[in-house]
């Protein structure tokens, strides 16, 4: 599990007064690749290597706005893994634990040049099927 | 169904070349905003009446991905309806019709000051669920 | 002179209640795409042949706000050109010809691989130095 | 004198690989926030007290192009001092001290309804004032 403090810009708002919806995507981006940088491997590393992983799917159901001001953090884990994608799941809260959002992210191994799903490399089989192990707990 | 052109702007693109996953919800918002204008309802102007509709719910599945240069449409039907919330889906397709997401909002109406949930405005449900019905043919 | 209608979207406004102030540079260069669009320079596929024209400078004085629903367009001019970059004057007015901005942008041409200056394609001066002068009177 | 880091998402680059250049605007508005911040002037605060301070003008002179992966700083700094504006000057560089560019923002006091100009409040002015002196050191 990845627990990861977002912070905010008076950009992310929009004229509701509030972190504008779409905007947890990037949030939940930074919860992800600071998870997948907790297990070494760095992502915009990974992209020099000619690998890419697009999003395939997102989901995200928004519980309470959130404000500029607050202190926010999104909470990643891996929910589901096979040799070509990985799903992660989001929880945001802010520092009293209110609970914000969940979503859900699933990524593809694609090839850079050819956006063609491809294998993970080897070893992050196992290493990330052993840290979806300890999330589950 | 509502269809709309979308115009790509070049800070819709990230650094995989194409158009980072985030923004189709900007696009599909357009694709609603632009239903609700059809249906004789200006969402600048409602907001301005004290009613708002945050998003409650959404989710995207991308098929291909999207660059700079294509022609791009979201098409917006209306897939269920309560007496305080709205289901819009919607497709993302190229001028060659080639599918690039599909795509769910969910959106609840709200008192502006409060952020409590209300029910619409009397006049819209009929007039919603007339809509939704043609959508369904 | 190109002038170019720009489709604003709900994620442009922040918690002020209009245009967030960084997104007119958004708009700006959807006007300076459009102005060598005219030209019969399509930006999109000029990255292609590994010439890219990264922004050296900009400036932006903000006069009046813009707020959604707003009908809102954007002026580009060349106003200085070299044989290595083109400085366009931008101006953004609505529908009753209101002055919301108006603004400059310094563009350099650059080999896409290494980032350095180089001289613009040949034929590329004699063009844009005539629509200059005519945007001078 | 105030020293913020920067930290980059995924969404701030663009197709050139780098960091959109209308987004240093967001990176300095972060250094202006907490530069008023260090002088016990909570941006988020005092908006609730119905005063604002939009942007009046901006610039930004783009040296080197910052990429994902890097570590960045805004400096921002009082640079003049009105009784009803303040201009801020801002240069990001990395951990490496190189320059990637340098900015300024001129932000006015303005009433939150009525978006007129208006003095800033009374204590304001010396305490500002003082850190601009600072700032020239």
């Amino acid at each position: 599990m990845n627990k990861s403090l977002i912070n905010l810009r008076y950009s992310d708002t929009d004229q509701m007064g509030v972190i504008y919806h779409a905007n947890y995507f990037k949030f939940y981006e930074i919860g992800r690749t600071n998870y997948l940088k907790d297990a070494g491997y760095d992502y915009v590393e990974v992209e020099k290597t000619g690998i890419i992983y697009p999003v395939r799917n997102v989901q995200s159901t928004y519980l309470t706005s959130i404000r500029l001001g607050e202190t926010i953090y999104v909470y990643t884990k891996i929910k589901k893994l096979t040799k070509v994608q990985i799903t992660f799941s989001h929880e945001i809260r802010n520092d009293k634990d209110e609970l914000k959002s969940v979503g859900e992210t699933t990524i593809v191994c694609v090839d850079a040049k050819t956006f063609k799903p491809r294998k993970m490399p080897e070893d992050m089989i196992p290493k990330f099927s052993k840290l979806k192990d300890e999330d589950s707990n």
